[in-house]
């Protein structure tokens, strides 16, 4: 057996620990601290290099925006239901952090391919509202009504969407990113409300996939990047609940629970 | 059953959703997007208002300092095996969070519970190195060897306590903290290393509940930030796993695996 | 480096596994399977040894009794919120299995801890009702109300203890078990009753909690084999749920949610 | 808002709970306690009837093939270092069961779905072999090398494979079951070792496939029955390492890991 063999399986450029000395991509954990906001640092470990102010900024607004959509959502319910429980603040948040799937979490990914996709054909040479058609008809083909990113069950017209974009329109001005997934992700909206009374407009998940999709993310990590701004909701709500006493909360309150239900 | 007893059983003051409107700890969502930063929303949501400048920046220090400390660390040893067992990055992310209890993700909420201990004897008029054995004795008592907060086994010095108490020094400086954490933790680290050839220094737990308790954050919520900031390498070292396509990674490489292990 | 040392990192007696070759607890995996029933197989697994029969049937029977209450109960709730989020049918029974804490499933721990501390006292010479008096004395002077094991919010006499508890007593009579624990929950049981009109009956933490213990399982298994346990329920309400094609379901109907819970 | 929307939104065919009564599908639980063994309470909690005890045995003969194959799986590897970490035993099992994912325990998922398909092609008339052929080039088609329970990277003839297929051609001959799976599987298993020299024989995900299937359970829930079969592997081995008094458990033991990795 050689250390070396071992060295391999765990081998990774993301830190390297040496006795009193710790570097995260590379720079010592002195120079980092003090000196790198949250922000900037998340961008740092996930991508190996700093981020421009500019690019930061953009990054943290879409990180404030998905922090918490109120207690009815799975994640937070969830996370306030396990801390009656008697685990610790981390389990709580794991089993809330560990309901963001495909159809929780998952959608700011599925926009990000979308988007992906539009300007792939953008690239071949494809006309915007072509392409645009040609991806909205693939999602159809494969039985999909409702295009991730757009439309909200609940919202109208979801009040976090006209910040993000509008954040974005002003780093295509400054030239912070290229815009093209911003055209692609307008161009889908119109696509989807032509001839429609009621529109369905761009959401949160649509907008951040926007902002993760522009700053050169990969789709999966729009899921891992809300994984990090939701989970700011979920310890401020299993903090909250931990405060009421409550101990095994179950979804209803028991007063008005059907007998039949325990 | 009225609307009133759900309402109160789901009652929260971190978030209210209406129809279009979004409000986190009472200020309008689309006021909160581009203005504030990551950091400062994370103190918005657990303690319900904003932070100052200067208490953001602190609180930043503390969540840059924590992010990965290697791949030997269980949290970040499970989220690389998790993210190649086919489970979403959100799932992955659990497992590894799932991990920082008592003994991993704890010592920072034991530290803050025995600074606090300290700041209340000396509140109460007993000086601060009387306190402090008075305290240490204590947790002798209970047959701890290991004060969380101070010693590691593998840094002799930890290279993030410097930086991190020398911004603590500067806080207490400008006023934007009092200082008596910081005076209890280099009271706790005199008296651990009165007569010892080996000191045994503040860690990274120590430091950072210096820094969470002088900003006024409860105990548990030591642990709380620490998986918001842990969380940040386990998202970066998952998806490096992503990127390098094994599947059910287990500990050891398999070459190098004893035959009977299989 | 030596393979010994990771042998040894790595040491277990629960099995050995080589080329062809799977041993459990040192028997080979091929004179277990249509052999041993699950029941004996999680015996032996965690015990190193294979029950008798009437341990087996015991053991079943405490298994078979903690698989569900109802889909109120945190545990369930959560396996059932978190099977509509697109995770894993395992993801979504670990979020619920995470919530089995130290007040959902830690309460059969508990009461296992209560009952050997009881018997210890017994054992150096004091008489059963005295021993139980000092040990309720002990919890109520640690501020706890309500023992575990006993009372519930729910049942004034919880179905499941009766059956239970027959299954003891004839344990005690073909003396597969001894009866210790069994006559030291009693004890506790009439020492809480004296005098009350409102009877605190035994529940089904503390029925399950004297099989266990009887049958010689450590506290903390109480909880594992709890897990085991519940997981069964968990399984049946995720996929139940699942059938049904919820999308993110949260834990109030939308068409009855106060207009600003979302 | 009404009783009746709540009870819809939490109603169940698993459970119904009232004061001092607790019905499992439909069966008042003292019914079942003592009478009913722990592998025919898993079949009544998930398809809410009874099997007959040739249906048990044949359950439990797959539940006990699958709960261990040794430390270096990433579900049994979580758990031993979960379990380090100061988390209580069914956290550290769920951070475990959160590992069993697509490519960890989904493989008897995706076999039983493969096995399915060439079900349904015979029913429509195909014969057995040119069906399997057609699903074979189906999936290779798809860029999958190696089909879901058939080789393994370490056994050249998984031990687990001739007592679990053995079981199922007794139940053939008495008629518990019907048989196509079993066909179908061999011959998955006799079309992929034509004209190789080094054959790819089923392994335990097919083998337990075959076993699912011809019971009748849904694809998802050969998932869903290695979770609970591959707990009690899981509990064994986390309690196991929680006497070994370790702390913070990394995959490679502290004096042979590189200098680097800390």
């Amino acid at each position: 057996m050689t250390t070396q063999e071992v060295a391999d399986w765990w081998g990774t450029a993301v830190s390297r620990i040496e006795p009193n000395r710790i570097e995260l991509r590379g720079t010592p954990v002195q120079d980092l601290i003090g000196t790198v906001g949250f922000g900037s640092m998340i961008w740092l470990m996930v991508r190996g290099e700093r981020p421009t102010p500019a690019q930061s900024r953009l990054l943290e607004a879409a990180l404030v925006a998905g922090v918490d959509h109120g207690p009815h959502a799975p994640s937070i319910a969830v996370a306030r239901m396990a801390a009656t429980c008697g685990v610790g603040l981390n389990n709580a948040m794991a089993s809330a952090i560990n309901t963001l799937g495909d159809s929780h979490g998952g959608a700011g990914q599925q926009c990000v391919e979308l988007l992906d996709d539009i300007r792939e054909r953008v690239a071949a040479g494809v006309a915007v509202p072509a392409a645009t058609d040609e991806v909205i008809a693939g999602w159809r083909a494969r039985g999909i009504r409702y295009l991730p990113g757009f439309g909200h069950r609940f919202h109208t017209r979801d009040p976090r969407r006209d910040p993000l974009l509008a954040l974005v329109d002003e780093a295509v001005t400054d030239r912070t990113v290229e815009g093209g997934h911003l055209r692609a992700a307008r161009a889908v909206e119109e696509a989807l409300n032509r001839g429609r009374s009621r529109p369905v407009p761009m959401n949160i998940d649509g907008a951040t996939a926007v902002i993760y999709a522009e700053l050169g993310f990969p789709a999966p990590l729009a899921r891992g990047l809300f994984v990090l701004s939701r989970s700011v909701g979920i310890l401020a709500h299993a903090w909250e609940e931990t405060g009421q006493g409550r101990r095994n909360k179950g979804p209803i309150p028991p007063s008005v629970r059907p007998t039949f239900l325990g």
